[in-house]
């Protein structure tokens, strides 16, 4: 049983503080993997707050894990050690429902078992990557490419796969109009990919602040949602819109926006329902709808996708002791464009 | 220049009473039409009474046409004397837009004409099928099969297209799981087709009152949404749903029954905004839609596929003196499934 540290929140109220625990000893289709970078997704302060209710503690958070393989089971195809490997937001699924057949383990009917803050098939509670070691079976770990550097890549397990499965699945690409909403960790990311696969790509942020930035990053066009002239200029004009802000609740704005047969997709959503006119839907079948992360195949495909590409994510690496400042940060939009734990400090 | 009798509004407030007036001349590219029937569709009495704002009086409403080619213009190709021919919800639009490039006319960027109660390209009021005789341009001139009664083909022109364009889109087919909300002028449409493309199909009535029509028309379950155990029942079930009522609107309710990947799809909405959570949205890739007839190709093709399966309205024939009798019924939902007029009977 290899023993790891960790930093672990033990309650809703209290800071994250160092912690020990043993991973599981490795089986015949696990891998084995050194942690050396963890990023810190908005998700972990939700969950290690209890801010969505069901938090189990101590808990471990992390699900932009990168690594390197320092071990593999005896019948593990994948994997050899001393290759660079990721872990996102899940570990396993039932492996037999008609999503997790279909790749889209992220939705399995029965569970699919998160990163941190899950029940593991063995009954136990599943601890992530604010930690030095994890133990994972290799149908769920994935290949970094090697000219990617690790630290960057970390983000790509969740931040990445979140704006890669919707860019994809509703077609962005040549030809195509995609804004994105929101140029922070995920929406950020969203630019390079939404770029890179060869759309025209537009920022729509509060304020024109990070202009510079979003063209650096690839974006086409930049406008500010609190200029209301945006939603003249822009009106019927995008193929597909990608909200990351769960504060940009005012969909019907958005929605305004879409062309013919467009989509208005959800990857953070607020937590109050959000007022919705159906009458702009029906007029041009347009769409609303959600997206949750990838799947695994998915998600190695936007791996590689980044590697041929050469896109990671915009970091600031921080030692483990610096996680709760972090947290603070994260809350006040101040990271360009995300942090990413250096597991090698704990 | 034909002239024709009609009924029409006069007002939003009066009973719409016999009325005269000139078609036009029609030129190279129009089809002369008399119209044998015309279908009530909820839209006429909502335009009729202007509850939707902006109507121009006198109104003659009806887009559910049906009728016989008398004459055709010296350029038509399409269409020759004495074709079974029906006439839609629109007339015209723009011919040049993206939209119109791929046969949806009906969402044209320019400005689709609708066949009553919109302005013509050369500046005329349109006034639609509660008249005796219409001309329109062939392109807008749709084929009805010579096998399908024309009384009950009239409802296929509105009623038909509406359901069938997001059956298509939304991929109703063998292997798939596709529920109606609603089983009046356009939900009883939804059935039939739903069926003939091979769907597995459910009625969600507000009560089991219908249960009996739906299972001829072709469903394969039935279930009334006045029962809470329905929502528990048929938990993450469909991957189409058509909403057909506008006061059905607990979408969060329908978004549930939803499989990954599902789409609950509005072909009627209500007035007031609707109160959407997003995380149902998320958790399953599900979307909210809107989808409003078809185009003409579409519709051309939804007739000769009806023509194939001798899928045709429920309908009940009135003569033109009944109908604002005819109004009040359908605003009680007594009618199994659409008024037809006679408008032989003008």
């Amino acid at each position: 049983m290899p023993n790891t540290k960790a930093f672990a929140a033990s309650d809703a109220k209290t800071p994250l503080a160092p912690f020990s625990f043993d991973r599981r000893a490795p089986g015949d289709y696990d891998v084995a993997i050194d942690i050396k970078f963890c990023g810190i997704c908005h998700t972990d302060i939700h969950q290690a707050r209890d801010e969505w209710g069901g938090s189990v503690y101590p808990m471990v958070p992390g699900h932009e894990i990168a690594g390197i393989v320092t071990s593999v089971g005896g019948k593990v195809t994948k994997f050899k050690p001393g290759q660079h490997v990721g872990v996102g937001c899940f570990v396993d699924s039932c492996r037999t429902c008609t999503e997790c057949r279909k790749g889209l383990e992220q939705y399995c009917a029965v569970e699919t078992v998160f990163t941190y803050n899950s029940k593991d098939k063995d009954g136990h509670n599943t601890y992530g990557g604010y930690s030095g070691k994890i133990v994972v079976d290799e149908n769920y770990v994935l290949r970094i490419p090697e000219n990617l550097p690790l630290d960057a890549s970390a983000p790509l397990l969740c931040a990445g796969i979140t704006l890669y499965s919707p860019l994809r699945h509703w077609g962005a690409g040549p030809g195509r109009k995609v804004a994105i909403i929101g140029l922070g960790g995920l929406g950020h990311m969203g630019v390079k990919l939404a770029h890179a696969m060869g759309a025209e790509v537009t920022v729509l942020s509060q304020s024109l602040k990070k202009l510079g930035d979003g063209k650096r990053l690839g974006a086409d066009h930049f406008y500010a949602t609190s200029d209301p002239e945006t939603f003249t200029t822009l009106k019927g004009h995008f193929d597909l819109i990608v909200n990351t802000v769960p504060a940009a609740n005012e969909w019907d704005r958005f929605v305004g926006l879409l062309a013919t047969d467009g989509a208005l997709v959800m990857v953070g959503v607020p937590d109050e329902p959000v007022a919705v006119n159906g009458f702009p839907l029906i007029t041009k079948r347009r769409t609303i709808a959600g997206s949750m992360i990838g799947g695994i195949a998915e998600t190695q495909e936007m791996l590689d996708f980044c590697g041929r590409h050469n896109i990671a994510s915009d970091v600031e690496v921080i030692p483990m002791q610096q996680v709760n400042e972090a947290f603070e940060r994260v809350l006040k939009g101040d990271v360009r464009y995300r942090f990413v734990i250096d597991c090698g400090t704990l």
